[in-house]
């Protein structure tokens, strides 16, 4: 059977992310694309790296448009997925790759949005303990944020077998600057960021904070509490977060190693790295992999986990692919690679 | 008075960086210049943006070559520096940008480095308190790591002021890949790091561990303890560094900035941002100013300070000119600007 | 029917993305991967970006190691494509990704390679006229130079159709500097090349100056003849070669470009852009995919053609699994995409 | 004396690089700092690079506010100076780093600008045979655009002495993005640009086409026509321009050389590198010093002419204030260096 799939907000780097996967998905056609300044447009001028859909027409962003699909991508700003999806048929599947219906505390969501609530969905990060039963025939997926994806992974184990004490985790995440998006901001600029490394919503403030506290508290029954500083370093794609803890007693690499090791044993996308190695972005440019690596510093007393994906694949458009995949009953790994484009 | 100046290692990063900036210093005549096996070369050939050297010969590291001098600037290969220190009169400041004489603690020393402990030399971060006493005058100088005087300086305050628990500290540095030096390595070529964030000597095992843990350790009777965790990332110069702790009771970000404002008030190349601004190492690129911000994330019960320099400057050459300074009884900003070149 | 594939020189930039693609190719097993200074490391210590290949080990670049698979790939330095071709059997296709077999005339060779030459093999850029009948069923084959694919790409139509001087062309190349290998040279480490535009082999020394002018003979009666000049840019792939030449009487910009859209209308991997939009490096990334724009200056009386491509897929590995699949009968793209990887 | 400065358009690129730069020039005291809608912001907001300026606050571009100073920069976005710059008294030396009046020709002005001409100002190239003496005690300045700089300096020797044939002049500029200025847009995104190559204004389209074109003329009484291609490459700054022309009958590269090493002679900013050594831009990054190298290649019958600049220093605002410095009647390098920031 081939699925029809309609994405919405094709101009952007999620949504083009989105089209390059399905470009490479056995199983799907590709129908509406939709946009907003850029409606009557060839996606060519917007996208041109995917060739096969150069001569595609953008069309506006409504239920219309969208209607009629087995699946609809919404790649939109935080705030327009409720509107359109509630639109959207009961038996369609939405994937949406904004913030909208990622938590599942209101009080949370209207501290860190300062707006209303949309409701919570069934949250698309396949690794998490059962979550893969939540997804599968699923009608309504949100995608992780990216740095939420990349330090839940990197703890999750951590967490969930009690090596660290959860209630002092401290993340340090550097990101490629397609992680802002795509409208043109001075900061942002590529005579800014090139040869740059910043800082930015440091001290709690960022919008993936709670989403990252709420994942990892799904694992354990300590109080979780993250201190959260993002970068923007001079590349285009990747995530690279250094996540760390006060390490429990008893617990040293070789123990840490073997509990990652057994916790990710079955998963398809997500590689310990052989003792020695450790993550780099450009390894897993355009695939969906994760690669982590695990540390105990005894002297500092901490653990220290590091993981690298790509930001724009599982970051994004890879996840949604993987969780979508999931909930159409297909097999997971169905247009997805675990090989980087690299050097 | 005008001091003859020579460069060992001239055709390095250090050493071009020191000779870029004594082109720059009203007071010195630059004497020899002397490398290993690029002896009989032209400065120009290695060195071809300092215009002005163009034509000067290179010639061999030996004491004779470096005698005469009233300054002789060591940017040699770790344990190169002691051999031909101490052939070098007592009359002569010799300031070494290498590690050799850095560490007071042999043990440390011989564990991190591998090699026997050399001595320890006046260090050269004249922002520890006290630190200017010691240099002025002295004929020997350690000039610090460029992490080490990255982490310190973000550390400094919040560590001599009691505002954090000194023994949890956690440091995430990501650096230019000048820091890793000119000779040629598959790892740091072009093509392997643009595009690319990378960890490295994770868990407490690069050697700027024990400096940093010595630094913070002067203006404290607590223990300190640090996790230190270097990345690369794709930019030629420039050190970012996050580091935080626990912060102590009753600790906000104001009483934090409080504590910072004063701590740096009368240093030249220390510069508190803002509030709401965030250090970027394009800011500084080429100048001998480090800029920091801090924050108390009460939520997360985390005091977080960042803090970004050039590793060249500020983090090698820089620092040791202003040291330079001091020990020559000059003016302490003699031939150093606080003007980055951006973008 | 499964082909057996080996890669001599697996862990350089050449075999590695040849393998890279061949994971994606559905008619081909990858057998033996062969090095030098690595063998008996595992693959993943070299190429990290390929994870299903990560744990085989690399084997010596022997004949033995090499017999037995359908196609051996030769991703080996200059000068060492001979001894071992002669030594694999006449029924085995080997691809050939140095240059040893590119040139025709042996005085050229021996001016630009200094070396005697080994001879010549039927030349893998199916675009040329004529030329995928040649190399059908063939049991050898010389991949074609980066510099000269995009350049002979960009400039065949012109060529062949007499809408320029064919003998004052000019051609100025920008390249990431993955086209100058993985051996480590100073001049490409990371901090050298970023931030930094220069140009090397100036003034006709270049080695694709004489392949690219006997491409172009090859549509002409005219004298070719070309000014070419390498420029390195600061990314990792990519070349976007600026090439021109006086152009003939009565030819303006709608002449040439019906010229080349009908020259490349049945070409799978090669687009002429929209009139207006111009090529970049980045929509091709990791793509087979050239794309090409052209223009006439009536003023300067100059026709401009300007090609973009990967220089390590269209430009390597790509273009030599594009003639692999013209050999042994399979369909042209298989295993290859228009698909690139952006932003 | 000193001499008061004011800069119109403060918190763009050229605004700040002329503002980096007078903070190095011992003759001159910051003034008036004047935007448009920053105004009332303090200047570290916008030019964080700035250390000593951060407090300044940025007032409104209007004749009042430049009025009463010795020399008013104007930065300002193309049609903008006319107005201004007739307001301000005679006695005001107004250098403009603007387009409005480097064109001679009121038609070729209106074809590449589409506006009425403003009329014609000394043009700031002192490298230009005679100029200096039209620059020395002039009142108004126009800098020259930056590809016109390098292109002209590359082919200035060339051209006037008769080594090629000026009527076939070709010209591959790759230029980092700052070029195109600091007003957000999608294409200059920092996603957009690193790691891509691309072309624009391809076609003898560029308003700096007839800008080269004048200046060349200038030394001959041959054509001059100018095939003129701009590329972007991922970097922030510097311009690398290959400039090729057909070689005159009896030209080689010795006679070459010697023509170009006399040209330059006496020009402090501009300097013939040694034979085989090819300009870089990082070599110069952040100096007000051009590289040149010229090699001619007897097979393609062709003078290749390669200059490296910095476009924002002696590409804009270097080459701004040095013009400056000859009309005020100070040494001609005063607040400029020959020595860049590298790596």
């Amino acid at each position: 059977m081939t699925y029809t799939v309609a994405v919405a907000g094709c101009t952007g780097y999620a949504g083009g992310e989105v089209l390059r996967l399905l470009l490479q998905h056995q199983d799907v056609e590709i129908g509406a694309l939709t946009g907003n300044s850029s409606v009557g447009d060839s996606l060519g001028l917007h996208q041109p790296h995917l060739a096969p859909l150069a001569d595609r027409p953008v069309v506006a962003t409504t239920a219309e448009n969208l209607a009629g699909h087995d699946v609809v991508f919404l790649a939109l700003p935080h705030g327009a997925s409720a509107a359109i999806a509630e639109q959207l048929g009961e038996d369609t599947l939405v994937v949406d790759a904004g913030a909208d219906f990622r938590l599942q505390d209101p009080a949370l969501w209207e501290k860190f949005y300062g707006s209303p609530h949309a409701g919570t969905w069934p949250y698309g990060l396949p690794e998490l303990p059962g979550q893969r039963d939540r997804l599968r025939g699923s009608k309504r997926i949100a995608v992780p944020g990216c740095y939420p994806t990349t330090a839940t992974l990197a703890m999750l184990p951590a967490v969930s077998k009690g090596l660290v004490d959860a209630a002092q985790i401290s993340v340090v995440a550097a990101s490629g600057t397609s992680g802002a998006g795509k409208a043109p901001k001075t900061n942002l600029m590529g005579a800014e960021v090139m040869g740059n490394a910043s800082a930015y919503g440091v001290g709690g403030v960022h919008r993936h904070t709670p989403e990252i506290i709420q994942n990892l508290s799904l694992v354990t029954d300590e109080t979780v509490n993250v201190s959260f500083t993002p970068l923007l370093v001079p590349m285009s794609r990747g995530i690279l977060a250094t996540c760390s803890a006060p390490v429990a007693k008893g617990v040293d690499t070789a123990l840490a190693r073997a509990a990652y090791a057994a916790f990710f044993a079955d998963e398809p996308f997500v590689d310990l790295l052989p003792e020695g190695v450790w993550p780099q972005t450009a390894s897993v440019l355009g695939s969906n992999r994760t690669t982590i690596q695990v540390v105990v510093d005894l002297a500092a007393g901490r653990l220290i986990a590091i993981a690298a994906l790509d930001n724009l694949t599982k970051g994004t458009a890879g996840g949604a692919i993987q969780s979508m995949n999931i909930a159409l009953g297909l097999p997971e790994a169905t247009g997805l690679s675990t090989v980087g484009v690299a050097p």
